[in-house]
């Protein structure tokens, strides 16, 4: 006996989703089935609106609602300072820290050699031009300390510097709460690198 | 700074999904925003199809698509045998250990003192009519190892009695493939009580 047709095509759709194996996907779509119509309706009418409900700000690239972007406000942000993120998740894992109030640039992914994803595919255009233009006198790069968050920070500083600005990389070290026991080598080495006087 | 209310509100259908906490939800709505329209579209527009195109088989109670229920057709499987499951999933479980051809019975759900679930909010109506009118001869039980499991397992034993049918339920034991030291009393105990002659 197999799976109803219907009930395979949804599940194939819930596999699409980070993370989700067979046996997810099977579990959410077994209790889909017990969700009501108007629950159904609702989660759907959500997934059609998706893309014309929600935007990237053409300023920054963070994604923005109907109104206009909150993280390009100049009345409540720091314009003198710009955060790069890679995507607006981080932009949001920034924010939720309260140590930054300045402005924000979504590069839309980073620099990956193997995936032969170069700088034409981020918005590092985009981001030339608001240093020329703007005010900003420091640009952080808060990247992933992964092969690629090194790599677009490289090649980021490389370009940055013809620009009159101060440029700094988020701190590398031991991450808050963690025993040492559990630690690896390259982040104790990292630590080591960045270890200040108390 | 908030997510955006659309993005808010699309997190908390997602939170809806057995399993997904906040984080999961938050991951999953990221994802969802990288899906072409064309997959969003067809995505929503099978939840919206959920309802018409996956029904309850009205005999045993299974999930069937839009042909006639395969699990009841008598051509196919033995009509000899019943088993009786909690839900449509547990069939299908059943079915993929190729052991069993027989028919099948959903209760949709077990007895449940603690949450206030009686025999009324079962399928078990529909069974005793079964039993009465079809030459069934024997009803296996495969039904959870848990309270409830077992609840329902006295329930129904007490109420099968009254037909002229062999009643039996699947044995306990040490699952396949475990070793000695992670199997709790329980399991180990009624291991003892079901032990074969080898």
């Amino acid at each position: 006996m197999r799976y109803p047709i219907h009930l395979i095509k949804l599940i194939e759709h819930l596999k699409k989703l980070p993370g989700v194996g067979n046996k997810s996907a099977e579990r959410f779509a077994f209790d889909l089935l017990s969700w009501s119509s108007f629950e159904l309706k609702n989660f759907a009418n959500h997934l059609l609106e998706l893309k014309d409900k929600l935007k990237d700000c053409p300023t920054c690239g963070c994604l923005i609602g109907e109104d206009n972007c909150g993280f390009c406000d100049a009345n409540k942000r720091d314009t003198q300072t710009l955060c790069i993120v890679s995507s607006t998740r981080d932009a949001f894992a920034v924010e939720s820290t309260h140590q930054y109030k300045g402005l924000y640039h979504v590069l839309g992914g980073l620099l990956s050699p193997l995936e032969n994803r170069g700088p034409d595919k981020l918005r590092v255009n985009n981001l030339f031009q608001r240093l020329q233009n703007q005010t900003i006198q420091e640009v952080i790069m808060a990247l992933d300390s992964t092969l690629e968050g090194d790599a677009t920070a490289l090649y980021l500083k490389k370009e940055l510097n013809k620009f009159p600005v101060k440029i700094s990389r988020l701190a590398f070290g031991i991450p808050m709460g963690s025993s040492f026991d559990y630690i690896d080598g390259g982040t104790l080495a990292r630590a080591f690198i960045g270890r200040s006087i108390v």
